[in-house]
């Protein structure tokens, strides 16, 4: 969705926030895994058969700590470390990491600005019966099998609004949700001490789009996550659960008959083709999610009649 | 040399003390060259084209972090990497970096028993026309080529003598100084408080092998390097250099002429081929070295005629 949005809109004038809740400390070095998925995709290297990582890596050094009798469940490339060596590098130097994804994100060439949700660590912890479980181990090492028994944002209350967020946000004409995880991607920003009231109260319309599509996760384990938290794994579940953030829906076809209920919730709606397969279609959904809120922006300009 | 006395000696017999004056911080990640290159050459891993690192290494962490805009003048490769990133780890958690050696050499199956010089950070720098030059920037950026005016071991004065180091020293049969540099590898140890002292008051003989042949070094500055520092860039020199600490030399075939004034030093001397092109010139002079040390044992156990 964020390539899509980068490939639409004009250079400098997109900003993502992105989740910091999945970050890990792997041998000392700080690793991001959603702010480099974010920066490789822009940048066109990410990884296209993977989840992560870097299209065509290698994986020399993970081999050689394997040799070392390091467990490597975490498998990073050895194109991947760079980042994570520097990162880990630049915070040490006193930088934020949000200076630091800065200049790595204008190293990379990209005209977009990528923001971490935060400068604090926030790392989301999972219960389940074995105990709580650190993001990456419940995620990667035992995927994602464990029944959720809750989920937590640890550090997130110590957490603040960085300068950058906030002017973001104020300076928005548009705030898009993106189609991700609710409870593993999004939520982890919205606990951010200030984050709520802050997208309540710009005057930008909040859009979300569904990540849920008849029922099911388009990838990962956000139906089962959601219906093991007692959600609705449904388009009309995620919509409920960001009740009071949203403007307007997206829903896809093939749940548009959810498009009454959503709209009981007091959010607009837009019913589209939501999966994402193609470059092609990545840009086609941002289009018309761009349209959409042009749209929202435009009802609320004009005094006329409200959706029912 | 040091290959060769571990081929030819029982596992578990060796103890190598490694000079740590060349170890520089990159990105963070704390690298020490000769330690790795000790540790490779033991573990069969190191490289047979450069000086340093890991055989039929790749680059593609290197690469990145020069894409990142990183000055890469210092060729780490991916698998050397893993030891830096895991070095670099393992002292964060508050080993020792003689814990750390150890714990990186046993995984890697080395029977012989590698310690730094001391646990301590020391840092050879050398003073140029430049101003004073962190080592690797002389050694490696400026290719050391800068006329070196002075030489300086850093932290020295304040590291100890770890008692592994002192332990290998009271109990050792024998003492060897490899043909390393004298100024660069050699005397770095040397200069740890109490090193001296030990070696001299030690029973067991100490033996140096010429790093100089015909008035060339075989590899690397050491001519240069003992010229401009004031030293006479022969066997001989070395010989004085090491004056007060050796009980015996060994000189190449080509230098036997100055065999008589190194006798004059006090030191008992041994002439043979030196120049290790192959495995089997390592042996071979490690087996000769190992003779030589037992002969000087024989002849202080037999009261007899002492060499002139």
């Amino acid at each position: 969705m964020a390539y899509g949005l980068y490939q639409c809109l004009p250079p400098g004038v997109l900003t993502i926030v992105v989740n910091t809740g999945d970050d890990l400390d792997y041998l000392g070095l700080r690793v991001s895994p959603d702010l480099d998925t974010v920066m490789y995709t822009l940048a066109g290297m990410a990884s296209r058969t993977q989840g992560w990582g870097i299209e065509n890596d290698s994986h020399a050094c993970l081999d050689t700590l394997e040799r070392y009798r390091q467990l490597a469940w975490f498998r990073i490339g050895d194109r991947d470390l760079a980042t994570h060596v520097l990162r880990t590098y630049l915070l040490s130097t006193g930088l934020s990491l949000t200076d630091c994804t800065r200049q790595l994100a204008s190293a990379l060439g990209i005209r977009a600005e990528i923001l971490p949700m935060c400068n604090q660590p926030v790392r989301t912890k999972v219960r389940t019966a074995e105990g709580e479980l650190e993001f990456q181990e419940y995620f990667v090492k035992r995927g994602a099998r464990d029944r959720a028994l809750g989920l937590r944002y640890a550090g997130a209350e110590e957490a603040c609004l960085t300068s950058e967020v906030r002017r973001a946000i104020e300076q928005a004409e548009m705030v898009v949700i993106c189609p991700s995880n609710p409870l593993l991607s999004v939520e982890p920003i919205l606990s951010i001490p200030g984050m709520r009231i802050k997208l309540t109260t710009t005057t930008a319309p909040c859009v979300a789009i569904s990540p849920i599509i008849g029922g099911k996760a388009v990838r990962g384990p956000a139906a089962k996550l959601l219906l093991e938290l007692g959600h609705e794994a449904t388009a009309l579940g995620v919509a409920r659960h960001y009740r009071g953030l949203l403007n307007g829906f997206v829903l896809d076809r093939e749940d548009a008959a959810l498009e009454g209920e959503v709209r009981d919730l007091g959010q607009a709606t837009m019913v589209t083709e939501t999966l994402m397969t193609t470059e092609r279609t990545k840009i086609r959904l941002a289009e018309r999610v761009l349209a959409f809120g042009e749209e929202l922006i435009a009802c609320r300009a004009e005094p006329g009649p409200s959706s029912p």
